[in-house]
């Protein structure tokens, strides 16, 4: 029976490596396999099999403008190539441009998504990205869906629960973490590293275990725009309705996660950090909601002072809190008004701390910033 | 505050719009914006803007033939088109092919993960695909790592839990759901769509509420490919391996989601089915353990009977279950291994159920068979 199954399998194995399970094999079929990236000492080659194409380009976010392009070069049997020098340790992600379009490294299993696209990526290794890798005691990510009265709709939402969580019958702290605009409840997990960046921190003891929780920041999605469900037609740049998202946060989903999950369910053991539009979310609740985190961390984003913001930042100062940790990068279009928040803040005698990095606005600068701040919190 | 938040919020989202954070745009800038694919009628329409392109053809998994595909024509704009009649419901996958390399419908959010390639899907609204849609009450799908002593690595497995499991306080049946080879522990979930059928069918009444494992059965493997994580270095087509993996379901997954969830640890609230590779595992496991699952059901997968094999199933019948359920399509390379399969458990007098679909060894196969057979569990 065993060796009639293995039989079986075998055969079956041979179909499999040829059909992949009933689908397209034109990258397959009768073609040189290429490596790409191949990383070899200070360099990195980038290969793709294309023997009808007229032009490669190959696109990198490590390249100074949008349009900027690598120009690939066609070697011997149909396979394009350029070979770059190797950039500073950091995860990047590329491209093919093949005659006009955008296509994906068939041999790079590694993929990023970034709202509706699917990236390749690499890891540069090095200090700086040492935590974005897989470590040996890794924590859960689920998927979980509660339903928001304030929005009308059932909604996704992303949990990381930290290793031994399901067997150490102990409560936890939680980090509400939130996306920017374009980004979803996986942006966080896929680009931001978020699961690998905790994993590394608790395991090392620098991070107190901790349950982060990753909503969708968009109130008019129920979840990522990959799950193909439909969108409420509103219009959420109403001030009304990016309340309601806030709203949603402190008064929804807060509670359901404390009804879910062990939880310590107290403002000492409550964070909020997001980045972009997550960093405005991030400033609206903790001024709207001064008691309920006394971890506020604004990622790449600022405000003005008015008259109302003044009087909820005397508010929040009042009602008092542990850490105020805004973060930038220097070359962030929002810079100045993260400048501006930082002024603010001091002006009104709010300690914080006031974090400038290198660089805009990129998921280097998030991983960064989550790297960082992690632990501090909960101390 | 609330004003000049939404002011730098709107800022950011036309530059968020145009920039999707920090990417490439060749899709995007100056190009006609093109929708895709879309249902009208009796026919479906694919659209690709791409105006430098030579070549553009039509992949499909409706096509019969691995190297069918149908050609695009150029239009105005550059935007290449194919319209197809419309064909039965199902869930379709499909992508482009342009100058000779394959490439993903970038207007198209819905993508499936076949093994190490992303492919665009589309649905064709049906009975037949009424449970594949999202329903109001979802399940929860979590990312869980169990450590296994006899792979020495640790593991990561797809859980499926019910729409409130989390409060309910209330114990659960256990399906355990295997994968096919080229597959892995997101196979069922992106492909298969289990969560959805699971939710529909449980929401109707139809299926009891259960708790699905989706396990990695590549003995290899800590994880999908994707995760970029080395892989042992073993020959897993030994039997000892291969044995080596039902061990660690039976002796170390069982046990361990047991710890992990409220789950009624009983024979009868016990279930194992898989597809292909993971439907001899699901034989052998029957064969080896046979106290462990009174629900059993190999999928696209047969076995020729040995002395071993038939004192196996003789153990099985003496030890009792409640359901054999063992399916296959009509055109699959291994109906007639199932079918020798069907006839051995009729001449050893194993009660069983020997359902025969259309068709070959195919997801649309396997999502019938999931929805056909859940329904039948823990009754």
């Amino acid at each position: 029976m065993k060796k009639i199954l293995t039989l079986v399998a075998a055969a079956f194995l041979m179909i499999g490596a040829v059909s992949a399970q009933e689908l397209n094999n034109f990258n397959f079929r009768g073609r040189a396999q290429v490596v790409s990236p191949e990383i070899k000492g200070d360099s990195v080659t980038f290969r793709l099999n294309a023997n009808y194409a007229t032009i490669v380009n190959l696109y990198g976010n490590w390249l100074p403008g949008y349009t900027d392009v690598i120009p690939m070069k066609k070697g011997a049997e149909g396979i394009w190539e350029a070979t770059i020098a190797l950039p500073e340790p950091e995860i990047y992600t590329y491209n093919f441009i093949v005659d006009g379009v955008s296509v994906n490294d068939p041999v790079n299993y590694m993929v990023q998504r970034d709202g509706t696209r699917y990236l390749n990526m690499f890891i540069v290794p090095g200090e700086r990205t040492a935590n974005y890798n897989e470590t040996a005691h890794r924590g859960t990510v689920s998927y979980k869906w509660y339903d928001s009265n304030i929005l009308g709709i059932n909604r996704r939402l992303t949990v990381y629960t930290p290793y031994g969580y399901e067997t150490s019958g102990k409560k936890y702290p939680v980090l509400y973490l939130l996306h920017g605009a374009g980004g979803d409840e996986e942006a966080w997990s896929s680009m931001g590293r978020a699961a690998q960046i905790l994993d590394n921190l608790i395991e090392q003891g620098k991070a107190e275990p901790m349950i982060v929780v990753m909503p969708n920041g968009n109130p008019n999605q129920q979840a990522a725009q990959t799950m193909g469900l439909p969108v409420t037609q509103m219009n959420w740049r109403d001030p009304a309705n990016a309340n309601a998202y806030v709203r949603s946060l402190c008064e929804e989903i807060v509670p359901f996660i404390q009804k879910q999950y062990r939880v310590i369910a107290k403002p000492e053991k409550r964070a909020i950090a997001g980045l972009s539009m997550g960093g405005g979310h991030t400033i609206a609740a903790s001024q709207l909601y001064p008691s309920m985190f006394d971890y506020i961390c604004p990622l790449s984003m600022g405000a003005n002072p008015t008259e109302e913001s003044i009087k909820q930042l005397q508010g929040l100062k009042k009602d008092g809190y542990k850490l105020y940790w805004l973060a930038c990068g220097n070359t962030d279009f929002l810079f100045e008004s993260a400048k501006t928040l930082d002024k603010t803040l001091t002006e009104q005698g709010l300690k914080h701390t006031f974090f400038v990095s290198e660089g805009g606005h990129t998921w280097a600068n998030w991983r960064l910033y989550l790297n960082t701040f992690a632990p501090l919190l909960f101390k």
